[in-house]
């Protein structure tokens, strides 16, 4: 966290100094905003989060609702979702309270009494360890209590405008605000009354009855029928030894139950299979009260007893598994040859099982994957095409997720295989606790890869960082920061700024002397094709569109971080303060460029706003570097270099 | 952290239920009062967010100044008082917001061109890592707004009762309120105006001109002259390369500075050395103005330049090196006959130099000593001796503390050794670097040793656990939680709550068969001497005093929390649920038996609810426990077993 660059201010640092439209910021919504987001869900509220970042972008985001979430719905937190919780700073904070998944367990029946229970499996979580963040269960009402504090801490003090139900849009063809929204007050003194709102962009973040897909005529698809699951937040007392643990247990009759500890040390989840809600018995499962589901679960839990104290939450959780073609509003026949200006984003694009804990997970990436996009094109950053990507990026995520999760719902629904009679049927525990590991980093959120070019450039120097894959989050390691000798984690510095990061690793253990980085860095400074000198507003700090950072080869004591090139050490307004904070050494430990395989001769790793690796490029070849960005960025002044 | 134990609550989990006198707090200062505590310092601040805790304890801190620090004083924060922020469930808050300290250096004359300054030394902190908590910088001002948010959501919501200034107190031999005290207003309508407060006990932290010191007639002995220090937070350009590192720098002409990197990124401290305040010069030098302190310190930094942009703070700090001969009201010849009801902490009864960054952590650790025996005697469970032996145990800590400085000082101010010239005296940079190696420990504030019998046991069985040296405080080591599987610190999970800890350390790897642990627990749960039979108040939790925890041998995949002997799973009002978070297993990668040396019989480890080792005993001679607590708790009912 830097803060006091302008003296030192009496305060959490974490609330940012207002600015922009946070200064009087209206407690009524305006007539015209920049973004109008529909739905304070978890896609919803890293939206807000993100855009609120920005003074000279007013979004407001609008919940018909009367008040915050209380409690209920997901609580699955994949450890990608974590790492994103870290740009937003309050990883820490959700880890604290949260409950923390390190095995899962499998219970199934006992071999030599059928109707007896045991443990069948007990398998790790995060068996390769693909993150330093835990995997995490945690209410998503607490969820999104951080992302509405985030926006509360922001320069534009963003807050919900509650009581507002999204009605309708249509859609001008051009016009500053060319998207006119009905809102309808739910709540309040005027309740009932609606309101117009204008807008320069609108994002349904509305669940999986979505309005504003439905206004903008898209439809879910897939399934016909939705499956159905009796869950409830519980406490209770019981036999059964592993109730704090992660659990999916199956009964001989294939009753099942998924069991998830919460947060607190006492709150448990069930989720009861009821099955698919076809026809004439679909009323009939909607209706299943608390005390039938209860009554299931102490079937499936028999021999051992649940004994339920208080049902702190219960839901008939129905859906089914469906997805929609195109997150946008650019009709079909027009993709590419006009830009969008509604989104539909999470649930309202998506909705599959609660079994594989993606519907929290899944959302915020989609939001995270927009925030960034619709921030740069505002802010005059980039061409309106970047928000073509949002759909080009995040649909096939969708479709690969159902996919995944059909297979997913067939294995955890499945009856389990008698070894004496494998003629009936059913799946193997072992088969299935395989099939948990391998769909391990799927879950977790990092399987995701953006293909799309010219976002994600050409591998033609993947094997220059082969432990950054294109197109995949970027992967943080260990390095050290060498103006102070702190060990760091190198991706937790990338907080939700909305700006890119550029890595640059080194041909050298030290700064000075002729090199590959040293040339680079001062193209970067001085070239006018320089991403930095071409794309960053004028009177904007260097590093206010590019992050731009160093790693050496050496150890810090080899070296001092002011020897480093002037593009590493960007000035401070209104003091001219150096940055010391972007000169790393290796981590003695554990060498970042073994540890992510960067070639010893350097490399440059490009990073997007939302985290994810877009390029690999030489040190020795800054003009493919300046390539990667031409159709991305918007020149934005006479390409003076920064350092004139 | 536990919380939903009654069903959801959905908030920020460290918002406690407000309780006792936390419902309709009074906004004005009542009459009558359990504690008045004098002072927001640091030492006031963890007192009152330690009794902060009791709703059954009326306690009100008064501050003469009208609102809170915003800025200055101490900012050394050791790694002793982060462990202590961890019990009070900050750590991590501060850890995000501080300048954390991993290696100092040394600076001084180049032995080729003495007026050319050189890096002499380099030291790691910590270099025997005597904890796993970071050393930190950060403002005073936030370390007590910390404390105050403790307050805050406390079951007692508290805050301190600014703009009230303490005049005077006085005693009464007998009463249920003996102490009366006069108070002033300093702001606010009625500003001047006098009111009175009777107390049970009376505690001043009123820092190092204490009226409450005064006014029990005790006072700060020691050096005549105080040494100067002109203090300064600045922002400021420099090619200096270490300006991010803590570091000492010593001029050939031997003025020195001590630089602390700050907080934020870009502020950083410098103590320039202003001499001792000798007769005729002293008021001179308590008028250094902020640009003639800047002028001394650019002489010391050169030939490196240091052009100062902006002074955040700037204060002359003068102190001497004194301590008072006894911490509270007791005459010295009542010691023993009668119990003290006035109690003086922190700079009120300690002074000393800045250099070793101490002001802030000791006092803390006074406050601390205090609080959880103040709450002990006042809630019924111990005797009003407990009271002597803060005092007791703290007196000998200050007076080695000022020892210490003094030494520190000398070394800190000394000029350097010319090598060609050792005749002219100075220290050589060597023998100073392996001073400041040598004691790290102290100045992290791990060197404390209470030795006071009864409250440290004997050291009959030391041998059991070598690694929990008897009087010093309890050095966590990692386990595993069995119930979940999550690799836990066992001692970050003792808050600061007022309760002793007992950890049995096993004998087996496993629960179940007959084994000195299984009996032990009988007898925990069962016998009238039991501490938890004897000293728990009817109708509390059975863990409501003692949190009794369980470290079995073996791997968590080899048994089940649930057949721990049942003084291992408490009950939770009002659903009588199981508490699962006391049985631990080893940590197969760092086994506590081995990393704190506890011998394979077993043994019982007693911590005090303020983190020090009390006792050490065989789990075969349970007798040994009972007696520990014989003088020390009170017992409170006809010894029915808890479990009955
Ligand atoms: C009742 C319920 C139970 C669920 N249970 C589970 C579960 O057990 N496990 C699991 O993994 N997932 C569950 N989910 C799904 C999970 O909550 C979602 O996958 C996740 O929240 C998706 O996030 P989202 O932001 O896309 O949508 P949501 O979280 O659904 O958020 C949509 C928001 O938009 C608001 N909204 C809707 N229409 C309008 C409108 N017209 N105008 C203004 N605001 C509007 C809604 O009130 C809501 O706040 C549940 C969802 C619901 C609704
Ligand atoms: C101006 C100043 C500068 C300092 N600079 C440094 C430094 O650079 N480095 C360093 O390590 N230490 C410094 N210290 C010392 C450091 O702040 C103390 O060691 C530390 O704060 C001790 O904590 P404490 O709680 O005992 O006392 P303090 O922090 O001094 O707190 C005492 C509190 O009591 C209040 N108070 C005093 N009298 C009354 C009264 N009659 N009625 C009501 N309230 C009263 C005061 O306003 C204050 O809030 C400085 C202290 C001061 C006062």
């Amino acid at each position: 966290m830097q803060f006091h660059h302008h003296g030192y201010v009496s305060t959490d640092p974490r609330i940012q100094e207002v600015a922009g439209c946070g200064i009087d910021r209206p407690a009524e919504i305006p007539e015209e905003v920049d973004v109008l987001i529909v739905g304070t869900g978890p896609a919803g509220m890293i939206l807000g989060a993100q855009l609120s970042q920005f003074p000279d972008i007013t979004t407001r985001i609008v919940e018909k609702r009367p008040e915050r979430l209380a409690i209920g719905q997901a609580d699955g937190v994949a450890c990608r979702s974590v790492e994103t919780f870290q740009a937003f700073g309050f990883a820490d904070d959700l880890i604290r309270e949260a409950y923390r998944i390190t095995e899962s367990v499998f219970w199934g029946p006992d071999p030599h009494d059928r109707n007896n229970l045991v443990r069948t499996a007990r398998t790790k979580d995060d068996p390769h360890g693909i993150s330093e963040f835990p995997h995490l269960i945690c209410n998503q009402a607490r969820v999104q209590d951080k992302f509405a504090e985030v926006m509360e801490n922001s320069p534009t003090r963003m807050t919900p405008d509650f009581g507002l139900k999204f009605v309708d849009l249509t859609v001008a063809d051009e016009g500053d605000y060319p998207v006119t929204v009905t809102l309808n007050r739910t709540a309040g003194e005027r309740e009932g009354d609606d309101l117009t709102v204008r807008a320069k962009y609108v994002v349904g973040c509305d669940g999986a009855r979505s309005n504003v897909r439905r206004s903008i005529g898209r439809t879910l698809d897939g399934d016909s029928a939705d499956h159905a699951w009796g869950v409830m937040d519980i406490l209770a007392v019981t036999d059964f030894p592993d109730i704090r643990t992660k659990g999916l247990i199956t009964s001989n009759e294939g009753g099942n139950i998924l069991l998830i500890p919460r947060e607190g040390g006492h709150l448990f989840r069930l989720y009861v299979d009821l099955g698919v809600m076809s026809g004439k018995d679909s009323a009939a499962i909607r209706q299943t009260t608390p005390e039938e589901s209860i009554a299931i679960a102490q079937r499936i839990f028999h021999p051992y007893t649940l004994d339920v104290k208080h049902v702190a939450w219960y839901s008939v959780y129905e859906v089914g598994q469906r997805v929609t073609d195109h997150f946008d509003d650019v009709p079909n026949d027009m993709i590419g040859r006009r830009t969008p200006r509604v989104f539909i984003t999470g649930d309202a694009c998506h909705t599959h099982s609660a079994k594989a804990g993606q519907g929290m997970n899944v959302s915020m990436q989609d939001g995270f994957n927009l925030g960034w996009k619709l921030a740069s094109v505002l802010r005059g950053l980039a061409p309106e095409s970047l928000l073509d990507t949002y759909s080009g990026e995040r649909q096939p995520v969708a479709q690969k997720l159902i996919d995944f999760d059909k297979e997913w719902s067939r294995m955890m629904g499945a009856k389990p295989m008698d070894p004496e009679h494998p003629e009936l049927g059913g799946v193997d525990p072992e088969e299935f606790q395989n099939f948990y590991v391998q769909t391990f980093d799927f879950i977790m959120g990092f399987s995701t890869e953006y293909e799309l070019a010219p976002l994600t450039a050409s591998a033609d120097h993947q094997n220059l960082a082969g432990g950054f894959p294109l197109g995949r989050r970027f992967h943080s390691a260990p390095v050290v920061r060498v103006s102070d000798a702190n060990p760091i984690h190198l991706g937790h510095h990338a907080t939700a700024d909305g700006r890119w990061r550029i890595y640059a690793f080194a041909d050298t253990r030290v700064p000075g002397g002729k090199s590959a980085v040293a040339d680079w860095a001062d193209w970067m400074a001085e070239a006018a094709e320089s991403p930095v000198n071409r794309y960053t507003p004028e009177g904007a700090e260097t590093d206010a569109v590019f992050d731009v950072k160093v790693v050496y080869q050496g150890d810090h004591t080899e070296f001092d971080a002011i020897d480093a090139p002037e593009i590493f050490l960007p000035r401070r307004t209104p003091f001219d303060l150096i940055d010391y904070e972007k000169v790393f050494a290796t981590d003695p430990s554990d060498d970042i460029f073994d540890a992510r395989g960067i070639d010893r001769s350097g490399a440059v790793v490009v990073v997007r706003p939302d985290m994810y690796v877009s390029a690999v490029v030489p040190l020795s070849e800054p003009d493919k570097l300046a390539a990667y960005f031409d159709t991305i960025m918007l020149p934005q002044t006479a390409a003076a270099p920064a350092h004139a």
